[in-house]
């Protein structure tokens, strides 16, 4: 690694997601990334940005629908770049619009994408995987940071290694990418200690990515190259552009052609994706009760799981556990960790009504 | 029975308790004889008033707490008698000085004493056992009517008859009153066919009543007929009145006299003592779950209980059964039915910190 892969490093941080699993918390109009999930006062994009600076400074550009442009650019420092979407169109799209904004300005731009609305608190180790990551991106790589698995989860998709990379301290390649596994295979993935969590960080030279992308789906590849050629042709060519994910995009095949790195992850790592996941980034009171906010609102009676009394209002629990109370000004959730993704039908079953009010 | 007994027959409606097990629908300053619990526009006092004036038209007197005396009359038609008393001091002196009153006006009067916060449903059997009750009391007994029991409860004191009384329809007279049983016994209770549910109900002359307390407490009696005699004197005797209620102080010693009868109750009878008694009275929606108050307002995804949506709020509840969440204004409670009871442990813990504002 040189000094300068790192001070070539852009990070690109797409903030999308209306975070339905954290309803009513997080809102189509207030998605989880523009909150403060974590009692800390930094909302989780602000959390993101803070993280990255001590490694890119001010080179932070951020990709976002145009719903939430505004909002962002009230949250993070003046002059951060943000680039808004005119519609959803996948991760490829707004990872590679970036990208190819990026290696206009600078053909040897590294890029690192790190989602806006993850949590990780171990900073030296964080830093520590992206510097060895912009290493090897810088040697043409396709990079991506795998995260040690603490439990078989069935949330994430995972990364299987092969063989060590030579010339590098950590970095193995990629012998594959494989989605959400059932639970007896997230059991025999980490019992392997061949897989790790895939949390959707990539690191990578913008030109690889794109010419990477231009193999696979050559129409996109233009589309955003042209976009950056002549910004003002975004409302044109956007929504033409195809919708996919960069791991279905480029990840994947570019694995199969042994072209793709990881770096391992040791640090803890959240995608915040339910109020499970939560609930393990709060204290618990010694009576098992999890409060997120003002723990003066809460009684508790034989109960445990996690309130969130965001209302101003007094709640009060008993004798349930693993209960999920989320108390918001217009809107009220009650639910279990283990039923909790069972709130995405009353989403759904609230748009079906009209009322976009609240979600 | 003749006409004459009804015709002189008051009923007297007890209305205290604060109603801490339905917390926070019912508060101190709220008790829950003051709310419409069933979603029907009228609460529990007066839908009391309401069953009891085909039977006794406009000779209705309320005794309640001072804190409660204006809420009570504007509830109730105007010109209705309420007698306030300055502290609570148990059924007994509650009962007794309308009695004394009552006594006082008309030696001659009935009165029947019927609890602010019952429900019952089948206006028709209702007002059938009044009819004989009076028509027993006019001879002199001390009369209650005891519910027919739907199931073994624990909640309720039990009455059992002996004999049935030569001259009425279905008049018995009573063997024993005993206190609330636990489980095995309450089954053997309702397997023996000759235990009914203890529904507080006293139909009695009100003369017979205080002669009746005279013979066990006399300074009691005494005390209740000197305030009836001078009202202006009833600051100065209530604090000194003993605190006992009614079964105790009159009710048991007679029966083990031989001068209590019972009048079987044939009806649907709810003291809609917790939540579970609350639900009860709530239809089910075809996935279970039960909603006292605006329907709209309340999505469930794999859920029953019940729901009291009273802040106006949108209240989801996923994956959990027999839940029972109450929203109010300034308050949640997040329970169980079989955990309910729990909730004077809050409220308790509340009044601990001062917070009568919430209790």
């Amino acid at each position: 690694m040189t000094s300068s892969d790192l001070g070539r490093l852009w990070a690109v941080v797409p903030a999308g997601g209306a975070g339905t699993r954290l309803w009513p918390l997080s809102r189509a109009r207030s998605p989880k990334f523009l909150l403060d999930l974590t009692g800390t006062g930094r909302t989780l994009i602000q959390a993101t940005v803070d993280r990255l600076e001590p490694l890119v400074g001010d080179r932070v550009l951020v990709v976002t629908g145009s719903a939430h442009e505004q909002a962002v650019r009230r949250q993070l420092p003046p002059g951060t770049r943000v680039l808004a979407e005119p519609s959803p169109r996948d991760s490829m799209a707004a990872i590679g619009l970036a990208a190819a904004q990026l290696e206009r300005d600078d053909p040897e731009a590294l890029i690192g994408s790190f989602a806006a609305d993850h949590l990780i608190t171990d900073q030296a180790a964080f830093a520590a995987s992206v510097r060895e990551a912009a290493a090897v991106a810088a040697q043409g790589y396709l990079v991506t940071i795998g995260i040690d698995p603490t439990s078989p989860a069935t949330g994430f998709g995972y990364i299987r290694a092969s063989n060590p990379l030579p010339g590098f301290d950590t970095a193995l390649t990629v012998a594959e990418f494989v989605e959400k596994p059932d639970d007896a295979r997230a059991r025999e993935y980490v019992a392997s200690g061949e897989y790790r969590w895939n949390a959707g960080m990539f690191i990578v030279r913008a030109s690889v990515l794109l010419d990477l992308l231009a193999e696979q789906h050559p129409d996109l590849a233009e589309g955003l190259r042209a976009i950056a050629a002549d910004p003002s042709s975004l409302e044109a060519h956007w929504p033409g552009l195809t919708r996919i994910a960069i791991d279905h995009a480029v990840a994947e095949p570019a694995a199969a052609q042994g072209r793709v790195a990881v770096v391992p992850g040791r640090f803890d790592w959240e995608d915040v994706g339910d109020f499970a996941s939560l609930a393990a980034l709060t204290r618990p009171k010694e009576d098992g009760m999890r409060i997120l906010g003002d723990e003066s609102l809460v009684l508790t009676a034989d109960a445990s799981g996690l309130v969130v009394p965001a209302a101003g209002r007094t709640v009060a629990v008993v004798g349930l556990d693993d209960v999920v109370v989320v108390d918001t000004g217009d809107a009220l959730l009650v639910t279990s960790y283990q039923k909790a993704q069972g709130v995405k039908a009353v989403v759904d079953e609230l748009r079906r009504r009209g009322r976009t009010d609240l979600t």
